[in-house]
């Protein structure tokens, strides 16, 4: 669980970002009158009317079954919050700069400018046709939610948020290699997560699913269980449901004594070496606050975790490009359950002897993401190819 | 005016097609995890942060300022008409490829699923900030009107119907160098138009606007007239009020009599030899209808005609490219009148000897209008650089 420190430099960052980083480009180099007579009208009209008789031929003839929109709005951008959509352009640049060098994706950034999620559902919808997928990022919750659920049922093309669910599949994957690690089984691990939020909710479900014995979420104001009232909302009505079996109570530290894992996705610090010494013997520790976690891994290591990761190296950007590769090669019209959970198994099984996730730079692993993700939509019958 | 005859063949169109013609594509080479945490978070939130302090920096370290959107609903396709986005796809991918071969603009093809103008308004709205421009294309009128009326009006970016103001600016460019040709002045020439669309209301329009003596809208209930009550509608009211002075009735044979010159942006062979004998002496005529035109140019000749040309050389692709080139090297906040004016200035003086326009492919002459263009915007007090 090596890695290099340093802090990369403002000048470094500033050049490589300098009149952006993503270009749509022609991939027909224009020399001839008679080549743009094939490529527009009169010739391309042939093509239209293809298309108009059949649809499905939008695959053989466009760009579209092989390009995926990062859309987002700009209100819960990296640790920096509601910064508007255009202060976010870079990081959607970012994400689509990934999906285009790891998994070959065309990935087109789309700034909705809204915090009214019916606004954004409708402009999304709208476009859709122009998409082979949709890659929802960096929008605050609860909008989050609605945006999501209401786009997974109008469109026949998958919608994935990728805080929620990108994240639930880098953690089961590093989940999956740390139970390896300790000889503990799934059943009956109990989990507590700081983060009460979109990541937090989803990787508590995606886990519950998954078959832990349970996850316990916790939030600013302490363990998130039924009948609670302080900060609450209809999000945390819903997930205090099916977590917390015990409906416990308390502050994190309450909630960590005696708990197989920890996973964080907060803040800085907010974990002591005293907490995860009152944690289960050799506990699992996944702290993923960025950039500083909630107990940096060496920390957690000196305090008895037997598995220690942060957000560095348990990364979305492990996950979304294999899973949306796997999804457009499959042509799926949604990402369910099951295509998410062959994503983590294909992850921790690439994982090296010792470490709980793959190397993000090694393309072979996004591709074997893909095969397994493309062949459980396959098998769940979402697939159309 | 020589050109090929040679239709494309559906084979190498299939060929040229296959996969789509557009693709987005990473600037950046991702080869170490040191990289990805430049372009990526943790890096990219410095700048992030930068752009939420300063939004003109968006310019500078995204791809916004060099990207235009190509947005279509799919309802007035080439000749096909309503085909929908799907079937549209194709031509707005080879609008795109126009653009960034002759020109080296980014260009995103949108397609904006709906034929209400008020969704299609709200859409391109809500996505406006991920772009530098809007370029409208093939939606039909008059829904065509309104979308762009009420999109000039909201965004502080270019917004630009291609099938009406590029139409108009290479018609304007051709009537330019036939004038020169002929040795006709504008003041005082009389234009029948057939086809009082959004094209051919747009080229009245402009050509008024440049200085010409008189225009006569026809379609297929004759001249447009005030006080007519047939096939009228909200935008032929409104051009009657600027067009037909002498308020003319009757057929397009009889609205062509005496006429100086013709445009037809309407149906193949709807002019007779005959119609253009019964123009004035050496007319000039524009015969636009695509794939066949409303006469062949060789026969205009024959009749008499002066300067005549069809809808292959008159083309729509010789505009767009240099006025987008232009409006986005000034940062112009919109396409004024003057914009389109210095462009088809530009495009007419570059015409060759004996030649209405100069060769598409030429990329100089593109290099040329753009430049024309961001100067018109300077000093019309409309550019940001």
């Amino acid at each position: 669980m090596k890695r290099s420190r340093a802090e990369p430099q403002l000048d470094d960052i500033l050049r490589l970002h300098r009149g952006g980083k993503t270009r749509m480009v022609s991939r027909i180099e224009l020399t001839s009158v008679e080549q743009l007579r094939q490529i527009y009208t009169p010739g391309v009209a042939q093509v239209s009317k293809i298309i108009e008789a059949d649809p499905e031929r939008l695959y053989d003839y466009t760009s579209v079954g092989d390009t995926v929109a990062v859309v987002t709005n700009g209100t819960a951008v990296l640790g920096l919050g509601d910064v508007g959509v255009r202060a976010a352009m870079p990081v959607m640049e970012g994400k689509c700069v990934i999906l285009m060098e790891m998994v070959d994706i065309a990935a087109v950034p789309l700034l909705v400018e809204s915090h009214d999620p019916s606004r954004i559902i409708e402009t999304v919808a709208a476009v859709a046709a122009t998409f082979g997928a949709i890659l929802l990022e960096d929008i605050a919750a609860p909008v989050c939610f609605r945006v999501e659920d209401e786009l997974k049922e109008r469109l026949d093309v998958p919608v994935f948020h990728d805080d929620q669910h990108g994240t639930a599949v880098v953690v089961l994957a590093a989940l999956i290699s740390a139970l390896k690690i300790s000889g503990k089984k799934a059943e009956g691990l109990r989990i507590a997560i700081n983060g009460a939020g979109a990541a937090g909710s989803a990787v508590a479900r995606f886990l519950l699913n998954y078959g832990v014995g349970d996850v316990v979420l916790c939030d600013r104001a302490g363990a998130v269980h039924r009948g609670r009232t302080e900060r609450m909302n209809p999000a945390k009505e819903s997930v205090a449901e099916v977590t917390n079996k015990r409906n416990e109570r308390g502050s994190l530290a309450d909630v960590m004594r005696g708990k197989d894992c920890f996973i964080g996705l907060s803040a800085a610090g907010v974990v002591s070496q005293e907490m995860v010494r009152s944690m289960a013997p050799e506990p699992i520790v996944f702290a993923m606050a960025n950039p500083v976690p909630e107990i940096w891994p060496h920390e957690a290591i000196e305090a008895g975790a037997v598995a220690a990761e942060d957000g560095r190296h348990i990364n979305n950007a492990l996950g979304f490009p294999g899973i949306f590769r796997g999804a457009l090669d499959a042509r799926a019209h949604r990402i369910n359950e099951e295509m998410k959970t062959a994503a983590a198994s294909a992850l921790a099984a690439l994982a090296p002897e010792g470490e709980l996730v793959p190397d993000f730079m090694d393309r072979g692993v996004h591709r074997a993401v893909a095969d397994a993700v493309a062949e459980a939509a396959r098998q769940t019958g979402v697939a159309r190819a």
